[in-house]
């Protein structure tokens, strides 16, 4: 099943590979702010769910022009990131191992931003702004203190997500965290439809250009083990996202450019636009290198 | 006017240094889930305030032993705090003037806990926890883009913190994340009582022991400079909890400690009980040094 949010929070599901409108049935008022109902959703899923597909299929298929992707999860609880996950991206950013010993850090939710939104670049003339091509983990039920073999049990689903970054020797986390740099989407495929996790292939374009392509099964943290080592710290809550790392193969983008993102087989394919931002420099950050 | 949270989510004032009850008057259902009734609440404060304040003049006084401090907000859009942000501290840490081109990290929201909650060491034998005395901004408004001029009018209020810390080489994200490990409270004080951040001293004793004792105007980054810096990068929403980074004078909690932090004038006092809880350890953090 592949559930998303689109056109300012209503609720969809893709069948035959159109998005049908399930807003009624999922009980999300698109205009509740703060945006919780993907989390409450997610929450009581297992109970919805027949309801759901149900109201898909007696609902009209939108054309792909009147379809706006929004971020799947706009509020969760926490957006986890690892670090450095793949060995030959350790190698091209000089910090070899670093994720074995790293643990993982975390992004402000509000970067988070969907499949149709724009990437907005920081007004910070001569600082790279790289892409992280990055399989997405959603949660689907709180959890704390579960081993390697009960993980997989905890994972609702899993998403395409762009992990932008502002190079330089600030904190990850505020280089991380500039608002639309956690592109999410299109939609959460459910974790049944991907029954291996570590059997997926993650591939990055700038425009037509290749720049990564990994297998998930060359992280050096699995996915269950991620969710196994952030559960040992918090307590992880439905809808909580964690971004698993990136491969080897980041680099710049500016504005103008058009960054695809696809994971193979089943989970999703999302092109997100990068334009000039402005601002975005600070104290910490100075707007010229 | 000092807001609190207490008993399982119930909404309080403190009127003549005893909590009354202002629950319905908040509007806020103490069982929903998520918890997003505070934030919602400080968003619309100012329509509300007479309202409550009326409430409060209404309600029987509760004894001190019928209330526990939860945390003031428990579901907020982003935890964020700064790091070493006095040079005392960068000192004794070995780290100097980290801050001035630090920025800032993401704490997991998770990591939220009330004055009246114990602090949870997690099961690393021979690994130190310290104590991190805070002042904690909580945000009132939207804000994107504000100047150092304007971001005292983005902050709803104050509030005392301890940033938890197991000390280590790994993120300092996952080390400060643990459930527990950022006790909020007792209440917030609302920034018309706090009319200068820069003229407050906060103060840490572990039992009767003073550890930290320090002056707000000795921040390198001060609060109306930390405002603007993170509203540089993200969207600051109403309810976001800012840690503004600790003094020198950080040690170690054992289980049985009580740390009392004291933010004078007008702030408030919390005394938190550490206890030893049980995990915390995975394949970035072994058990054992």
């Amino acid at each position: 099943m592949k559930l998303l949010r689109f056109n300012g929070g209503r609720v969809g599901l893709v069948v035959d590979g159109t998005v049908r409108d399930v807003t009624e049935a999922a009980g999300v008022d698109p205009a509740q702010w703060p945006p919780i109902g993907m989390v409450q959703l997610i929450a009581s899923f297992a109970e919805r769910r027949e309801q759901l597909e149900r109201a898909a299929r007696g609902a009209p298929p939108l054309r792909p022009e009147d379809v706006h992707f929004d971020t799947p999860v706009p509020w969760p609880n926490k957006l986890i990131a690892i670090p450095v996950n793949y060995h030959a991206h350790a190698l091209e950013m000089s910090s070899p191992a670093i994720s074995k010993n790293g643990g993982f850090f975390v992004k402000s939710a509000s970067s988070l931003s969907g499949a149709s939104d724009p990437v907005l670049l920081p007004d910070l003339p001569g600082r790279a702004v790289h892409h992280e091509a990055e399989l997405a983990i959603v949660i689907g039920r709180r959890a704390r203190h579960v081993s390697r073999e009960e993980a997989l049990d905890c994972v609702f689903g899993y998403a395409c997500l762009l992990d932008m970054t502002v190079r330089g020797k600030q904190e990850r986390a505020i280089r991380k965290s500039y608002d639309t740099f956690t592109p999410v989407g299109p939609w959460i495929t459910t974790a049944d439809e991907v029954p291996d996790p570590s059997a997926l292939r993650v591939q990055l374009w700038v425009n037509d250009e290749l720049r990564q392509d990994a297998y998930t099964r060359d992280m050096i943290v699995d996915v269950p083990e991620i969710v196994s080592m952030c559960a040992s710290v918090v307590t992880l809550e439905p809808g909580d996202v964690i971004a698993t790392g990136t491969a080897e193969g980041v680099g710049p983008v500016v504005p103008g450019d058009v960054v695809t993102i696809d994971i193979t087989p089943g989970v999703g394919r999302m092109a997100v636009r990068v334009e000039q931002g402005r601002g975005g420099w600070n104290i910490a950050i100075p707007r010229s290198v």
